[in-house]
């Protein structure tokens, strides 16, 4: 059996832990390999689903003229967005860069493939298949950051707006957005606990033992 | 800025190609030391959230009394999913060990907990929060598999039993129900691919350029 070591568990943590979510203001202007693109992927491919359903589609985009239509749908569902916002947290959201759909030399789509025949374990929840997606979707978030490429998770768009720029077939689901690309630096911390958007919870408010 | 090395690309690599959904024919009877429970946990708070919202909660269960209640809720569940299959998979469904809630000497209720004022991401696709902590579950799922400790997310429950066996609050969602411990092996294939219940996808038919 396959055990690992300290130094391994330190190393999963540190992943972890200088995991952050990428805006446009970080990315580099510069190729991602595709050999890096396959290792993400895989990394996605080899998350736990559902029945081993593995529902999940990825859509790479380096087509500006695709991309410009997905920042499209952005620009007009953060101004809905932003509108919700009242106060000074209204004025802090405006100067927020919430999104690198241009900047990042790849973007990807990431889709929900529902299955025709009954899938094990998915019978009682449906929604079981959609978090296998959101599974493949944080394995490649972090294989992302260990090979020092920024991600950010775009959820500001109209997904059946993606849907229709992609040709996706009807019944495909948009789950995530993201925004791939090298950047000039991760932060320290999450960039909204940064701006004091909002606060750091601590764990044992919401840690529980054996019923509310 | 903090780079990791290709030492460490691969140890990530290797805890995810050996993390399995581990049933209740694998757990020990061994009790799982709390310091290993706080860095499973510090791995869910530390994921992504929208809006840096960290919308979960955890509900941790030891109590065989509370066990034996969500187990009664999985095997009413069970034998209605079972039905759905027709023919030689019907019998095999029926052989399968699809939980492991009494053996495993940890069970984990992980809960969303839906914010009362608009959050940041979270306005145009509700379920993005929903996504938050399916991807705290994920970070979990890793960390227990670095620490050797097994976990199987289990599907086949009513939701809404669940909440009410925890006197969870009305507006609270059960995302994922786990089940933890440490395990007399971990298989190197998932279990329904190595008992021929699906095939793995060639992952040349999941990825698609710039469009379908």
């Amino acid at each position: 059996m396959k055990e690992f070591t300290e130094v391994q568990i330190k190393t999963l943590e540190e992943i972890i832990l200088h995991r952050r979510d990428v805006r446009g203001n970080r990315f580099l202007d510069k190729k991602v390999p595709q050999d890096v693109l396959d290792k993400i992927v895989y990394a996605g491919v080899n998350a736990p689903s559902v029945g081993f359903s593995q529902p999940w589609e990825f859509v790479l985009i380096d087509d500006q003229e695709v991309k410009k239509k997905v920042k499209a749908s952005f620009d007009k569902e953060n101004k809905k967005g932003g509108n919700q916002f009242e106060g000074e947290k209204a004025d802090k959201y405006k100067q927020l860069k919430l999104e690198g759909i241009i900047e990042a030399p790849i973007n990807m789509a990431v889709f929900y493939k529902p299955s025709n025949s009954p899938t094990l374990g998915q019978t009682t929840i449906e929604e079981a298949g959609v978090y296998s997606v959101v599974c493949a979707i944080q394995n490649m978030w972090l294989m992302a950051r260990a090979l020092n490429v920024g991600l950010g998770w775009v959820s500001i768009i109209d997904p059946n707006k993606v849907k229709k720029i992609l040709n996706a077939p009807d019944d495909r689901q948009l789950i995530g957005y993201l925004c791939l690309g090298y950047v000039d630096k991760f932060y320290d911390n999450p960039e909204l606990e940064r701006l004091n958007w909002e606060k750091r919870k601590d764990t044992s408010d919401v840690v529980k033992f054996n019923g509310y």
